[in-house]
C-alpha cells in the first residue's frame, strides 16, 4: 500500500462547498487503496482576516500571541475538513502540529522545521484513519510554544511529513495545472512542465516563480520526496518535481512518452519584488564592501546581486550596487545613512521600478551560448540590461520594471519554450 | 502578594473595543499589586458561527473534530487579549488549555475535569506576566485529544485553575452586577445579592439561575475558592459565594456593614426550560418505576421531579409523572413508545407549557413555616400547583408557565425580598 501526502491551499477550502469538494477527493483518493495524510491550510482569507483582527488591537503584535492567533486558522480548517471527510463515511482525525510532531525552533513567524515525530499520525493510519494535519505550525523545541512557518509553510509542512512518513509522494494542489515555462498571465503560450528537477525548481522558485516556496523543494531534495504539483480543480497530470524515477503507481501514459532529452532551458521566471539600492562614492579601500555588507547583513536583509563600478564622480571612488526585496528599502536605507561618515560614502540611490527576468535549466551546464541566446532576444527586444548575475544554471539580467513582460516574452520564444496552438488548449481548459 | 483568577465571558470580549477595554481592566489590576491569571472565552458569537460552519459540512459531526474546531474560538479571543496588554506595556502569554495542564476525562463536548497541573502558568506568572488562559477546553488524559467542557465551561476552567493554583479569589466577569435575589427582568424590585454560600448557589443554578452552572459552584465548594460574581462594565463589587469570610484585600466598606443575621430565603429562581411528561395507565406492580427510570436514565437524559398518584382511568394502575429538559422531550417520547407494550402503559402525555418556581435559603434549615408562606403566597395569586420537590434548603413547585412570572413576583414579595425604592437605583445604574 503506497502512502499519499497531500496538502490543499486555502483556496482549494475557501468555504463548506470547496471543503466538501476537496473532501470527495480525498476519499476517492482513500478507496483506490492509498494511506492518505491531508496538510491543509486556513481557509481562504482566513489568516488575513486574523491579521486584520490583531492590528485593531495592537500596531505591533507580540510574536509568540500573533503565531498563537494565527494557528487557529488551520485549526478550524482542518476540523471541518475531517467532519467533511466523516460525513462521506469515512474515518478522519485532525492533529495540529505539535500534535503531529512538527518541532521547530523557536523564531516565530518564521519557524524552521527542525524534527518531525509523527508516532500520532501513523497511529491514526494504522487505525484506518485519513490523517488530516494543521499546515503552517509546530511546536517550539525549548520552550514549547506555538510558532508559524512563514510563507508557504503549509507546503514545508507536507514535504516534511511525507520525509519523516516515507510517503511516496507528496501532491501540492493550488488553483493552476502546475510549474510552467513562464507566468501564463504574462506568456500566454507558456507550457505546462511535465517534470523538473530539484535544483532547477529551486532555482525558479529563488528567481519569481511563486508556485513552490524555495524553502520546501530545498526540503525535498535533502530527503529525496517527490513533489507534485497539481490542480484541486482538475483531473490533471501537473509538474513532477523530482531527480529520480516517477514512482510506479504514478505514472501515466503521457509521461511515459516525454521525450528522453530534455530541453537545455526548462522555464523563465520573473520577479518584481526587488529594488535596487546604490551606493555613490564609497572610498576604493580594501574592507569598504565588508563594511556596508556586515551592515546590511545585520539588519537581517537578504541581498541578491550586486555590482560594483568605478565611480562616475570620482575616479578614485568606486559605486556599489545591490538589489534586496523592496520591503526591505527602508531599513536598509536608515541603517546605512546612520553609518554614512564611517563609511564615508557620497550619497544612496534608490530604484523600486526594476525587473528580474531568470532563466533556468540543467541543460545549461553542458551547453554554451545559451548566454548569448538571451542577450541577442534582449537586444532584438531593444531591452536594456542594468545587472547580470548567473549560477551552474541560471542566468538573471535586471531590466527597467516597464520592459519586463516584454523581455519575458522574448527570452520564452527564443529558446523554443512556447507552446504549439495544440498545447495552448490544455492551459485554457484549467481555470477555477 | 495576591493571586486572582478573572474571567471574562464572550459578551466582554466580542470585539477588538471590548478586548482592549477589559486589558485595560486587567492591567490595572496588575498594577495595584496582584498577579493575575485571566480565563477567556471565545469573542461574541464566534462558538456559535464556529457550530454553524460544522454544520455545513456534517449533520452530525464527529465530536473529537467538533471539539477541536470549537477550541479554535478562545485561541483567538486569548491571544487577542494577550496582544492587548502587551500594547498597554504588559507581558502577557497566553495558554491553550492543554498547555495550562487542565486534563479532562474523554468525554468530546461535556468533557470533566480531572486534574490540573499548571506548571507553565506558575512560570510564567514567576517570570511577571499576566496568563491568559483558554477557558472551556482541556486535553483527554489518556488519548491526548483536545476537549471541551460544554455549557458554562469557562467559569469552571476559572475556578479549576483558582483551585490548583491556591488564588484568593475567582472572579468571574460577566453583563450583571452579580447574583440577584429574582431575575430582575420579572422582578423589577430584585436585590443584588452580597454574599451567599456555596450550597445555596448551588440550588439556585439547579434550579434556573443563569449566572453561574452548577458544575462551577460545586468545584469551587470542593476546593474551597471564594468566587466574586461581578460585572465588566462596572466598578461596583458582585456577588460573592463563599462560606468562609471574604478574604481582607477585597473586602469593602458595604459588604463589612452587612447584617450579621443572614435572611431566611437568598432568591427566588425560575426555570421555563423543562416539560413534564406523564406515563398514563401503568400497571401497579413492584419494579415498574425502576424499569421505567432505568429506560430514562440509559438515554443519558436528566430527570428532575417524578410524581406517582393513582391512576384517574384505572385503579388498578398508576399515572407516573416527571419533568425533564424540553430539550430531551422527544427522546424520551421514542424511548418510552418502543417498549410501550413491556412496560404496559396505556399512552404518554407531554406538556412543555410548565413553569418551575425554587426558593432557596439556608435559614429554611432552622425555620418552620418556609414553605407555608410560600403556599399561601400563591393561593392568594390563586395560581394552581401542578409539582412539588423539596430539599434541605429549597422548595421547588411546577405551575402552568403563564402563571410563572407572577408566581415569582408573589413569592419574592412574600419573603420580604423587594427593594426599598433607593437599593433599586443601584440595579438602574447597571446594564450595559
Amino acid at each position: 500500500m503506497s502512502l499519499v501526502v497531500q496538502k490543499f491551499g486555502g483556496s482549494s477550502v475557501a468555504d463548506a462547498e470547496s471543503v466538501k469538494r476537496v473532501a470527495k477527493r480525498i476519499v476517492s483518493y482513500r478507496e483506490s487503496g492509498h494511506d492518505v495524510v491531508v496538510v491543509v491550510s486556513a481557509m481562504g482569507d482566513q489568516t488575513d482576516d486574523l491579521i486584520d483582527l490583531a492590528q485593531q488591537v495592537s500596531p505591533v503584535p507580540p510574536p509568540r500571541e500573533l503565531d498563537m492567533l494565527l494557528t487557529a486558522g488551520e485549526r478550524i480548517s482542518m476540523a471541518v475538513l475531517a467532519m467533511a471527510i466523516a460525513n462521506l463515511g469515512f474515518e478522519a482525525q485532525s492533529f495540529t502540529g505539535s500534535q503531529a510532531g512538527v518541532i521547530t525552533d523557536e523564531s516565530h513567524g518564521r519557524a524552521r522545521i527542525i524534527d518531525v515525530t509523527p508516532g500520532r499520525i501513523r497511529s491514526a493510519l494504522d487505525d484506518g484513519n485519513i490523517a488530516i494535519v494543521a499546515g503552517f505550525q509546530g511546536v517550539s523545541q525549548t520552550a514549547k510554544n506555538i510558532t508559524t512557518l512563514g510563507r508557504g509553510g503549509s507546503d514545508t509542512t507536507a514535504v516534511a511529513l511525507a520525509a519523516a512518513l516515507n510517503a511516496d509522494v507528496c501532491e501540492i494542489y493550488s488553483d493552476v495545472d502546475g510549474v510552467f515555462t513562464a507566468d501564463p498571465r504574462i506568456v500566454p503560450s507558456a507550457r505546462k512542465i511535465d517534470r523538473i528537477g530539484y535544483e532547477e525548481m529551486m532555482e525558479m522558485a529563488a528567481s519569481g516563480a511563486k508556485i513552490l516556496m524555495l524553502r520546501c523543494v530545498e526540503y525535498a531534495r535533502r530527503s529525496g520526496v517527490p513533489i507534485h504539483v497539481r490542480s484541486s480543480f482538475s483531473q490533471h497530470t501537473g509538474t513532477w518535481v523530482t531527480d529520480a524515477e516517477i514512482p510506479e503507481p504514478f505514472r501515466t501514459e503521457t509521461l511515459k512518452e516525454s521525450p528522453v532529452e530534455q530541453p537545455i532551458i526548462s522555464g523563465v521566471a520573473h520577479d518584481r519584488s526587488e529594488a535596487k539600492l546604490t551606493i555613490v562614492g564609497v572610498p576604493d579601500v580594501p574592507g569598504k564592501a565588508a563594511e556596508i555588507f556586515n551592515l546590511v547583513a545585520e539588519q537581517e536583509i537578504n541581498i541578491d546581486m550586486i555590482v560594483q563600478n568605478i565611480s562616475t564622480r570620482d575616479p578614485g571612488r568606486t559605486d556599489i550596487s545591490f538589489t534586496l526585496p523592496m520591503t526591505d528599502g527602508g531599513k536598509a536605507i536608515e541603517a546605512l545613512e546612520a553609518r554614512k561618515d564611517t563609511i564615508g560614502f557620497d550619497h544612496l540611490r534608490y530604484d523600486d521600478q526594476i525587473g528580474k527576468l531568470s532563466v533556468v535549466g540543467d541543460g545549461m551546464r553542458s551547453h554554451p551560448g545559451v548566454t548569448a541566446t538571451l542577450f541577442k532576444a534582449l537586444s532584438d527586444e531593444e531591452v536594456n540590461i542594468d545587472m547580470i548575475s548567473t549560477s551552474e544554471i541560471r542566468i538573471s539580467v535586471v531590466t527597467r520594471s516597464e520592459n519586463l513582460d516584454r523581455a519575458v516574452r522574448a527570452a520564452h520564444r527564443a529558446y523554443g519554450l512556447d507552446s504549439t496552438e495544440e498545447e495552448a488548449v490544455v492551459y485554457g481548459g484549467t481555470g477555477r
